[in-house]
């Protein structure tokens, strides 16, 4: 699709200068804007590349006033950062607005659909299974017996929901993420050998979730696991039987989160960080990466390091000394002598 | 399903107090328990729950006294744990008793399939293929080439299972989980640049074996990646070419065990573990989440902790004093004044 | 297939002692060689096994003299170890040697597939796609829109590509691995609550990468995340929006590269390794396993350890001293005492 400079800036309300009738095809990073492409600059660093860059658009703040002559067409707005924020929105809403129902496609003669969704080919949709409205189903996607998937909801290619499963509205999961799978939990001490404690309960995520890559969240062995409204996980995440992650908590890549654990709202954690099984977390807590957290967390917004985790600041100082340790023997050593 | 409490206490065993005629069609936690739900007292902690609970049904101890009123009906067992824990068994088997192949699915001419299985649609059996009696294959499943799957196994939805893999019996594999995929095994040094290796060993996994959701199993270089009986895997794990993992061993969510080690039978691996190449593990070890083992462990029974891993008992006192480093340092200073 | 010593010793250049009609179907260690099989000798360690193995037939260096009686056939080569490695890709490639599109896969309309390619079941290609020539799509793929994979490339079952994505020649990637799913980044000081940004970027894989199961690569924000020529990466690893990893570098297990961090060529990552966002990592850096690097790593061809990481030296030292904290301080009690 192509769209004029007179077009983007009626969409944004912004000012032209130059030539209006250029028109642009894709969006690009103004140090690497090739013609037929739309560019911002926000950022004074930049400012350098307006201009030599080769992109026929560039969106700039109001208040920019250039040095030299630049060959792009101009489109002043209050906020270039933000105008652009909107284009890259509204491109990927058109990439992404599939529907259909492909006859590749499973659905159980049991399952409702709701209206306007899309459904590509290989993909299957079990027992009783509740599809609302505007649903987007990428091929290869599985949806077991009884899940309940909200309007407007997004699974990637590939998803595997097992049966169950509640899903909110407006989430998005992507492709090779497992929500349902069983919890890791067994009765070694059963005198018929290992035996595998069976787990009945479910998955239920909340509304405006998202969901990275290849993650795998477990249902509870009873009652639920739940992800409240506005998480946000990054790929590869763990999650176990009966963990309850609080509203718009921020996960990032390979963290784990074992049995029962309690995290509160709007913490952040980096990435490969762990927490062990049965404790509670405090709402605003921040762990750094690779930290290991083996004891509940009390007292809100703290920032903690390590692993087993401790105050981030105290972690910082310890970290210092640790890597002078050889010196610090040496002290000893030099004081022990006399 | 509808079941009463008639029929519920004559499958436990168990003697009825209050209507027989009550009926559930589902199980809950005491403290969440709705009306129609069947529910357990064990932990004395909980005893409070049962005089308010809405659950239809509660199964408890034969000791139990009540010190109140009750309006649920209860089920008097010898052990309410494992008589609820049977339930849940029973419950489990009814909900995944799924059989019959479907039309879309895929078996190949040469591929040979056992009794009673249920292939779910898009689901693909390879050639010369070998899968048992009673095996489930869940919807999107790959089985390749010369793959044999034992009696009883379950491939939930979306497993990939590479070509020549060998499972056992009673075996239980979670979706998005990949079996046999190559070794990370390059020659750098040849001439014609990085050139890898050929993988064309296989993977083994014994009967009763559980593997969790996403996880990788590499197939060895020559020989066998070997998966021994009754080993159980939580999410997420990576286990490289020529592993061997010993009888009975648990290893949970996000465990790395890198090419050629030996793990012995009954170890217990926490979280996030990781163990380098070519090392010997002996029996029931135990290692603490997170930790990192560089060198073979000989005794067997110890604990490990640590990155790398040493005697847990003495990481944790080491631990201790390296989060008061700053306050060692301040006590090496003052004695450096005096 | 069956092939006798004969063949096979013309294929290697080798020649043979003993009875050249002996026919093999399988390759084998010479430990574990069983009736049927070749195997090789070249580690003196293993000569002992030459003597009474059950294979049929041994490869051995030229120079290689007996001392007793041998009862399999010997085909003596320049060097026994990259014969054998010869055979092992030869047998891997009739194995991989797939071929066929399946009427049971899916092609869009406007994509475009070069010669000899090998579409399997339930795999679907998107539109505008290019697939080129002697490319192999196992069963369950999934090629979104406008993706490009260049030819004699594999993709192994279940392999998820999103829209945009530009693979190369030559490339190899592992069941489960999602590449283009979208970055982890938020604007969650938007006055509407947690936004999403955007992700229109795309993922560029060049010629001769493999990738092994279950990872995630996302796409830039804007641009392209990049992996550079030759790379090579094991399971379960996560590289993050608009990352760079340079030519020849190998990433070990559960690696975890966050949004924009740049890395040079020849670098080797151990497993468990995580890099934080906005970084330079020089070419030919070696990092052990679990360590963490939180910032930018300017000298080339060092070796770093810990989390935050540092020298890998320095760290085996101080990691020695931490061991006996214990000690150190009885040390300075003792001092203190005086």
């Amino acid at each position: 699709m192509q769209f004029s400079a007179q077009q983007i800036a009626g969409l944004l309300n912004g000012k032209i200068e130059g030539d209006a009738a250029v028109t642009v095809s894709k969006l690009s990073k103004i140090e690497e804007g090739e013609t037929g492409s739309i560019s911002f600059l926000s950022n004074p660093l930049y400012t350098q590349y307006i201009y030599n860059t080769n992109a026929s658009i560039v969106i700039v703040n109001d208040s920019f006033i250039a040095t030299a002559p630049i060959s792009a067409t101009l489109i002043r707005v209050e906020s270039a950062q933000s105008a652009f924020g909107k284009l890259l929105e509204m491109y990927n809403q058109v990439k992404l607005n599939k529907v259909g129902i492909s006859k590749l496609g499973f659905i159980s003669e049991t399952a409702s659909v709701g209206k306007d969704i899309y459904l590509g080919e290989f993909a299957f949709i079990g027992e009783n299974a509740k599809i609302g409205d505007n649903v987007k189903i990428y091929p290869q996607v599985y949806i077991g017996d009884n899940a309940v998937i909200g309007n407007n909801t997004t699974l990637f290619a590939g998803v595997k929901i097992y049966s169950e499963t509640i899903i909110g509205k407006d989430c998005i999961i992507h492709s090779g993420t497992v929500i349902g799978s069983d919890g890791f939990r067994f009765a070694p001490e059963n005198e018929e050998g290992n035996r595998k404690i069976a787990q009945i309960g479910n998955v239920i995520i909340e509304d405006d979730v998202e969901i990275g890559a290849n993650c795998a969240i477990d249902r509870a062995t009873l009652g639920s696991t739940i992800l409240r409204k506005g998480v946000k996980f990054d790929n590869l995440i763990h999650i176990a039987h009966n963990v309850e992650v609080g509203e718009n908590s921020y996960l990032a890549a390979c963290n784990v989160v074992a049995g029962s654990t309690k995290i509160g709202k709007n913490c952040m954690f980096s990435g490969q960080v762990g927490v062990v099984g049965h404790l509670q977390i405090a709402d605003n807590t921040i762990l750094t990466a690779q930290s290991g957290v083996s004891k509940s967390i009390n007292k809100k917004g703290e920032v903690y390091s390590g692993s087993p985790a401790f105050e981030a600041g105290k972690y910082r100082k310890a970290f210092v000394h640790f890597r002078n340790l050889e010196g610090i023997v040496q002290r000893i050593t030099q004081l022990e002598k006399k």
